[in-house]
């Protein structure tokens, strides 16, 4: 078969990444993870997606929050404001220890179980916020490993590893989103929880410029933009 | 600091690179998985032997129960008998898929975490039943990629992978174990549930053909042997 595995946080990139899987004519199933978020806003987001697509979605219980010291996971940490720090510089501290080295693991596993043959996942290295596991070279090498660690890899049938948007600015991504119909409304990007995206932090800030730079609106509401 | 996760599944070959990691100077921490195992021995016998040992022990809930076939996971599948499968011939039934890459994703994001440099893991090469990730190269394709994808890689200092027993039969983990006064009575090594052993696993009979190459007597109970 030609199944794929699609990390789907309920963003931006990882939606338009599902709808070029999709587009390519793969038989998907999206993987989500419940890993001691603050908020459960980027999951609902996730399930409204893979139900507007009407493809099988797996949420994995992944709770990493009784050692995880990352503001993303952890109430003892401020989310900070982009504009008290520089996106690209150093490696922020919304950073998950070995988050996606975590999440591409279960999404082998899910792999070999159910005979798909690649993983997708919407990494970006160009808005990558300085992520050391969203860099080619890490998937590169993270392919190597599933080719020698894995069943199906020694059987000579390495499990692909597709990064379809990590080239792309998040503009790009906005634009080729919009054309596939992918439905962004639908997406959740702020790192904070409420009923509104803050507008402020890092990833609001990244995604609201890109909407503006593809010219298009974001149909998600705001506190601030 | 010069710490170390200790992935300790609460068996033989685990518990005994506990006792190295242990005899090394290291600050240890034990890492344990609940990963919809069918029966809890195993874990109960990783918290006995971190107590014994007087270190911290992390138990992190990953339920892949929900999308593996294999044998250890699945009521549906049932655990072969040694006689009719004879180790070493083909990828048995009760490999997890992924299981060590899994594993190890997340001791590496505990190490990030704790800021331990090393992961030590009981992998054997020589008993190892055909697990494709259990072999050397697979370990050494995952220290590369933990140097390009972790922070404190990619900062100069890349966590080592430690495999003290890889190349050790079992007799010789046995044997070293004893001779470390490793707690080998409080670990559980078979793969079905129950008060004693079944003896008749592949998992009972390496484990007891070791004690008894080693010279020295079982001190579990089981049910033939």
């Amino acid at each position: 078969m030609s199944g794929a595995v699609v990390l789907l946080s309920g963003g931006l990139d990882s939606t338009t990444t599902l709808a070029i899987a999709l587009d390519r004519d793969r038989d998907v199933i999206a993987l989500s993870f419940r890993y001691g978020q603050r908020h459960s806003r980027e999951l609902d987001s996730a399930r409204a997606v893979a139900e507007h697509y009407g493809v099988r979605h797996i949420v994995v219980d992944l709770d990493l929050s009784s050692f995880t010291s990352s503001a993303l996971t952890s109430d003892e940490v401020d989310v900070p404001d982009a504009d008290t720090h520089p996106v690209g510089e150093d490696i922020p501290v919304t950073y998950v220890p070995a988050r996606n080295i975590i999440m591409l693991s279960v999404a082998a596993g899910l792999c070999e179980t159910v005979g798909a043959d690649s993983i997708y996942i919407g990494a970006n290295a160009v808005d990558y916020s300085g992520y050391p596991d969203c860099r080619p070279e890490f998937f590169e090498s993270y392919e190597r490993l599933l080719a020698v660690g894995t069943k199906v890899g020694v059987e000579g049938h390495p499990i692909a590893l597709e990064t379809p948007i990590i080239a792309m600015t998040k503009a790009e991504i906005v634009g080729m989103g919009m054309a596939m119909g992918a439905p962004l409304h639908l997406t959740w990007s702020c790192y904070r929880g409420g009923d509104r995206a803050c507008g402020r932090c890092d990833s609001c800030v990244l995604r609201l410029a890109g909407f503006q730079d593809a010219g298009y609106e974001d149909a998600i509401e705001y506190e601030v933009r």
